[in-house]
């Protein structure tokens, strides 16, 4: 039985009725609702479901529309980039699925939206139909101001389903990826320019960590690197602790706490361990409840209590 | 349904057919076999298995009398401290059973190992009966070596159960105790007194570092910090490694690698991660598999593929 992930990142993170209404929308289906994670700083709500892929693309359909029906852009404001209501919904293929078979399913649901709610649809990452908008950060750029400017009058912004126009629910990214982390490491200071010359330095678009995205921004009064790693199995988080913590050293600076946004696999944890402890890789075969799953079925941790 | 862990190390690291002999015996009753750990530096053999109390116990004692027929202390030599070819057998609860409720199984296998192999039995731990014997270190100070002398002439030495009187199987120490951690950090010097004095300054026993136990060994030519981990929610990897890693500075040497000896309860990685990366103890809840596992009752990793 395929499993599949949806990451559905909407444009409101502060009036909380609107967050449950989205998530009703998603209890529609039979899915499971994994996490609800709503952010004031930056108005932006995180709701994680699984299950199968026909349940999760019909709970994602209905999200989707009870964003664009809620959710008005051009009141909008708020710290992080964003082109629409239901932002970003991003499919993730969890076990027996693939991940260009999440395209496939990205692809479906994307067409869906277009035809039934009449929003432009953009596709990205794995389910991305032109190399140039396989990034996020470049479907996205220029923010749902930019789009209403642009859309009409611009070829490159021609949404990949669903009309060229662009109302106040603004547009819908669709998308296959692997699991990604948002990480964000907040700096003891409040002078933002150290968070974003921070940033610049170790993400990759300007030659940092591979597999690594990063902003500077300024949230709730406290310098925050925002960090998206695309892929923790080729970059981990100790990497990026380190360059954070040697870069904010450089500028005399020091890291007050970290947070991490939504649901993590774990062995994204795992990995930051072994790394920090200077562990061999097979050690993640020594954990006690892997070893007692394997032989009793019942993985469940043992050492929390 | 109880299920106890049971942890036996035995003196034995490098003739195989005798580690054969041993996990043979623990299997001849219904427990589940976790992992078997081998070193022939310390000539020391760490067998994990679990299961429902009785099969646990029954599965022990074979274990205990497969070694004494088969390991001779008059014989063995290794770095470790050691008192008998079964040495130390602790019972660990890991659900549904309590720490008191191992230390009366604690008692059952002792009296029986007594009773039927004529070996003198010492409780420690939680199932120690004199208070000077609840640490392991004091009550295998001296080794199978020392006991020998004294276990005929000293009272203090008198065993808890069986003979006082030592043969070429040595004693067994018998206990109940929570999960622990065996710890190795490896110098890049071959200086043991370095890894000696790295060692005295973090073990509780000289006013370091709470719930820590270390000594510094040389271990294949390389100075090691070994070190057990009494309980890791009070003192987790992460202090432990800081300091370690703050002495060998000041000595002048660094840690070139580390391992974990046997199965660890995930815990104590993911506490690790935690501190290391600055994060709320909350994020343990944020694990995808935790919440999966919750609604789906599937816990099995997801994101090492």
């Amino acid at each position: 039985m395929p499993l599949v992930e949806c990451v559905p990142n909407f444009s409101e993170g502060r009036r909380l009725e609107v967050v449950d209404a989205l998530v009703a929308a998603v209890a529609s289906a039979p899915v499971h609702l994994l996490d609800v994670s709503s952010d004031p700083d930056h108005n932006r709500s995180v709701i994680t479901f699984a299950g199968e892929p026909d349940a999760v693309i019909e709970a994602a359909y209905h999200a989707v529309r009870a964003a664009a029906e809620r959710i008005d852009l051009r009141a909008h404001r708020g710290e992080h980039p964003r082109m629409g209501a239901a932002d970003v919904v991003p499919l993730v293929p969890l076990r027996g699925i693939s991940l260009a078979e999440c395209a496939a399913l990205a692809h479906r649901l994307g067409q869906r939206i277009a035809d039934q709610l009449q929003l432009p649809v953009y596709y990205y990452e794995a389910a991305a139909l032109r190399p140039e908008r396989a990034s996020l950060a470049d479907v996205r750029r220029g923010g749902y101001e930019g789009l209403v400017e642009q859309i009409t009058i611009d070829p490159a912004r021609a949404p990949d389903a669903g009309p060229a126009s662009v109302g106040s629910a603004g547009a819908v990214i669709v998308g296959a990826r692997n699991p990604l982390l948002a990480f964000n490491v907040y700096l003891d200071t409040d002078d933002v320019d150290i968070a974003r010359a921070i940033a610049q330095t170790i993400r990759a678009s300007s030659g940092g960590l591979p597999f690594v995205r990063a902003l500077g921004l300024l949230v709730g009064g406290q310098a925050q690197v925002s960090i998206n790693v695309i892929d923790y199995r080729e970059t981990g988080l100790f990497e990026i602790m380190e360059a954070v913590r040697a870069e904010a050293r450089r500028h005399g600076v020091g890291v007050a706490r970290s947070e991490l946004v939504g649901l993590v696999p774990q062995a994204a944890l795992f990995n930051t361990a072994l790394a920090y402890l200077q562990l061999p890789p097979e050690t993640r075969r020594q954990r006690l409840e892997g070893r007692l799953g394997d032989v009793t079925g019942d993985y469940r941790d043992i050492g929390f209590e």
